[in-house]
């Protein structure tokens, strides 16, 4: 076999074989076959796609590049939950404990942040003595104790995808949907759960900007895990909007808690109902109505912040601060960003994206992967898309423990909030549902 | 300026400025950019082309990596003529003589044979004694005593088409018209001549083996020339049938001489007067017409063929060859093949690059850059496409000093040539005519 001949297939339109696309990515890892040569491929696959036996060959060669993590001796039903990547996501540090209080397992193992979305495992470590780092053998053991634990990725999981993700990084290949869905999966795949809940974000926060491509995403995610031998639910969600009213990982954590105590913003509310439900309807719990409504009462009954301080506290954290969240340490500095203009009307745009790197600016995420989180930093929204505004009113509040940070951000803030006459149509915050062989647009 | 972006662009199917070209092309053969960039560029370009400015501004980078041929201590008008590669195609040697005649300088580098097309150093070489390496003085000495050198490529000619290529080679990326175009176009350019004549092979035994593509490669040269300020020509010419009778290199100059000598192969006299008139009307000669009149009279006269043996007396070669082709060695082994059905009927089809290949088998050819060549060997066809022919008739007679070549070849040309009832359509030599904003269709 030959990567000329592969190449050449893919150029040309033809379909690959399961034997060729194992051949490329086993050489590929090992060495033997060039980037000059991957390169090509990739961008022939960008212009040519890939069909589902492809991509879902393709995405299993890619997890068994590495590690496959066997989660059997944790008992029960394994589920994990992947977020392409949002501001102001929060929805893990939800959602774990309310599925994990019915017995739902959640062994997840999480990335950090870089660029304008934070990473779960950044915003853990916001709260003191909480770690991410553990032994496989104490991951199982947390997760059998207290039905849930959020570790950082380690071990040598996916290796085809880090080194195919570097190469897409500098050839222009990123974009496009088989070769984002494989390596999702491939991690998925690799770090063992049975069934994966999928939130595809969607909109000008997001990787993927329009419906149709989210849609088409979630889909192929979707079909590689059911060809995998996972069970499989992706849910199209909204980041036309800041998820929540607070972006910055202490900020995050106090909403997270204000959630779990019933008392959190109502579209970060509902979303985690839904992504709570689903997770639950994954693991055979009810029909997805039944399953919503088993997360509800998680909260309203106090179990599901009981089973985030287990978790807490299993993983060395101080769960007083959980228990009361006015002691995280508030940053230096903040700014009260007034609107200005003189007009009545309705914020009608938020640029999310826009919001997130204004975050990073002011310290709350990673430029590069060298840099240090200041985890007080921040902004909370004080007021959303659809709200009503008029001259003097607090749009947000920026935080920071770095003066020199405020003034940048503050222009990106400004820019980044649209305020116009008219009410803007409401947006759903939850877009379509996708589940084998079946798609509902809501 | 980032690769990345150039990429990225040409993935969109945007225009790349001439400063993004320039810096594409100088930073690649610099080394700064690396090949596993430069490929998936490559295969962007085979997907999304690139336009007549674009191309043009490649070629002139491309051109301009290396030597500039300066031609202008040679008076007159110099004449090029390219060749895209064809099987038993001795043009070259027949066509310059002509128009040398006439006063029209022809200083030529030609490359040497690989695969199944051979080269005109090779055949040259042919003639004991002739020598094909001089120096650029020694060069131009004799093109301005006899109007004519052919030597082999020397110097550093167009480093950035040889980088180019060898990766275009391993990534899938050779079937691109604007590479091709480029690629061809950055040799002639740096060769230095002020025309240029274009022989672009179109059918089975041709690198373009369709006519709509054949025509699009040429269109794109004569363009990229004439902006480079080349006045330029190209002529499409059938290679579905191999150029006269005789493949392999002694065997090819015999078939030159006995062309001067006005009893060549009447396909072969013909294209040659078709591309020697071109060459002189491209040299301001007269019309198209009177070029071709004035090329036929430089045989029938005798003259060409004497600028043949001033050349090839100039460039050392013992003219005794030329005057009595008789002197040339036999091969040790010949073996006719036969056609043994028992039908009755025309040669309908040759598979021309098989006979090319079973040329190179015989050892008339290179298989790889290292292996030598046996001047004698090679293929006499004794019946061409149209030709009647019945059971019993000698189809060709095949030539090798290495006895053990002969079984593989002979099965090589019998799978060749095709033999069917009904005579085949006749077709033309030349299919179009490409001049500057000009078609003709034949």
């Amino acid at each position: 076999m030959r990567m000329y001949d592969l190449i050449q297939k893919k150029r040309n339109k033809e379909e690959l074989s399961n034997e060729e696309i194992e051949y490329m990515i086993n050489h590929y890892v090992s060495g033997e076959i060039p980037d000059y040569q991957m390169s090509a491929m990739l961008m022939a696959i960008f212009f040519n796609g890939m069909n589902d036996r492809e991509i879902s060959t393709m995405t299993n060669a890619m997890a068994k590049s590495g590690d496959m993590v066997d989660l059997s001796s944790i008992e029960g039903i394994k589920v994990d939950k992947h977020s392409t990547g949002g501001v102001g996501d929060k929805t893990t540090l939800i959602i774990a404990p309310i599925v994990a209080y019915y017995g739902v397992k959640v062994a997840k193992m999480s990335g950090r942040g870089l660029g304008h979305t934070g990473g779960t495992v950044d915003k853990m470590e916001a709260i003191p003595g909480l770690r991410t780092n553990f032994s496989q053998e104490e991951f199982f053991d947390i997760v059998n104790k207290t039905g849930i634990s959020v570790i950082g990725q380690s071990g040598n999981l996916a290796p085809a995808d880090k080194k195919l993700y570097a190469l897409r990084d500098v050839t222009a290949t990123v974009e496009s949907i088989p070769l984002i869905a494989s390596s999702i999966m491939s991690k998925k795949l690799a770090a063992g759960s049975d069934c994966i809940l999928l939130d595809v974000k969607t909109g000008n926060g997001a990787f993927m900007k329009n419906l149709d491509d989210s849609i088409s995403l979630a889909q192929k995610m979707v079909t590689i895990g059911e060809n995998c031998g996972r069970k499989m639910v992706a849910l199209i969600t909204d980041m036309d909007i800041p998820l929540g009213n607070n972006i910055g990982n202490s900020l995050e954590i106090v909403e997270v808690i204000d959630t779990l105590n019933g008392k959190g913003p109502k579209d970060l509310t509902d979303l985690c109902i839904k992504l709570a439900g689903n997770m639950l309807y994954l693991a055979n719990k009810g029909t997805i109505e039944e399953c919503e409504n088993m997360a509800k009462q998680a909260i309203e009954n106090g179990y599901a912040i009981k089973k985030l301080i287990e978790m807490v506290e299993a993983q060395g954290g101080d769960i007083q601060y959980i228990k009361n969240p006015n002691k995280f340490t508030k940053s230096k500095y903040s700014l009260d960003i007034v609107l200005e203009e003189d007009v009545q009307g309705y914020i009608n745009y938020m640029d999310t994206e826009g919001l997130g790197i204004a975050s990073t600016m002011l310290g709350a995420g990673r430029e590069t992967k060298e840099d240090s989180i200041d985890f007080s930093a921040g902004i909370v929204l004080n007021k959303k898309v659809g709200d009503k505004v008029k001259k003097g009113d607090i749009l947000c509040t920026l935080y920071t423990n770095d003066y020199n940070r405020i003034e940048n951000a503050r222009n990106k803030v400004k820019n980044s909030i649209i305020v116009r006459e008219n009410k803007p149509k409401e947006i759903p915050l939850v877009f379509a549902r996708v589940e084998k062989d079946k798609l509902q647009k809501f």
